[in-house]
């Protein structure tokens, strides 16, 4: 699932001697040149110019500019990814698919220490808010326009992430209590209908 | 309805002549003294002491510890104050209530900056966390846990926090569109009915 743990199984496959290097070098480049220029304005050549590496071995390691971005950022889970899984299923059954969702967000300690780094990072730096805006933007709102097929369906992707982004906050970083100790499932019940709701049902 | 005025008009009445200065100091002092001890441990005579002031000044400017903490955080509404009024009312018509509160939040521009200030502090600095976790705790949660009288009250009081961190995330820091220019009435449309199901309705 975890997406940043792909080019690690690359890595230990041996097949590119010394290339724990290269694709530290890849990474530390891309995150230099997606804060600085966002996600939009970023550039696989211009990374691997900076990382000094042929850019073909950002696809070998990463794959595409939005793995290279997930990877880059350390986000857990690339929403990219997941989001369409859980949209095609029967509409009847999402609450228990997004209620899934959120209890693998919130059940793994290393998983969601890192949503929170990225959390943090957005609210206090405009340029990360920026690549932030501009990956989940081009990703995941626009692709999934047609998907959702109904009415205001970016509004709705942005109050989906608004209450994802908002429990992260409420439960790691400020720690409200008891939200911050109640079990993983008992919060992805109570949160799974909101997200249904910003998703699928009527807004007002 | 802003608890920042109040102390400002206490001082343009001009009975206290020099009280700008006091006020001033007594703020400082307050912030310093809140970050460090959080808001629990938080002592108003040592506050007045700090701020070189007699004691019976701070009651006088700022009222009670609670309102003091309002105004040193800049907090633009004093949610202790608001949420109560709206659960008194007709439950039926609650997401109106509900919808009213986030417009004002959303029209007023000079508000919703320093909202976004409190996030923003409250996401990167730990102290800042604990304070508004405890002022939170102790003036909102636990004195509204009778009020709601259904089951898990903290929790749900947890949850529409969650939810209204979460907008003021993604509309002004993040900045995700269309949510960031959707006009405040269909952002507190779309919001209100999720804040009434946090407060009163089945969680799962």
């Amino acid at each position: 699932m975890s997406t940043a743990e792909r080019p690690e199984q690359g890595r230990r496959s041996g097949r590119r001697p010394g290339s724990s290097g290269t694709r530290a070098a890849i990474l530390a480049a891309a995150s230099r040149h997606f804060a600085e220029h966002g996600y939009d304005r970023a550039a696989l050549r211009a990374i691997a110019a900076e990382a000094g590496v042929d850019q073909r071995l950002i696809a070998y390691f990463f794959g595409s500019k939005q793995e290279l971005f997930v990877a880059a950022v350390g986000l857990p889970l690339n929403p990219a990814e997941m989001l369409p899984d859980i949209l095609a299923g029967d509409p009847a059954t999402i609450d228990q698919r997004l209620a899934a969702l959120l209890v693998e967000i919130l059940e793994q300690s290393d998983l969601h220490q890192r949503l929170t780094g990225v959390v943090r990072a957005a609210a206090s730096e405009p340029a990360v808010a920026r690549m932030m805006r501009e990956f989940l933007t081009r990703e995941l709102f626009i692709p999934l326009t047609t998907t959702l097929g109904n009415d205001n369906p970016r509004f709705r992707l942005n109050l989906f992430g608004s209450q994802i982004v908002g429990l992260i906050l409420a439960r790691y970083v400020v720690g409200l209590e008891p939200l911050a100790s109640m079990p993983p499932q008992a919060v992805a019940n109570a949160v799974a209908p909101t997200l249904r709701r910003y998703l699928l049902d009527p807004l007002d």
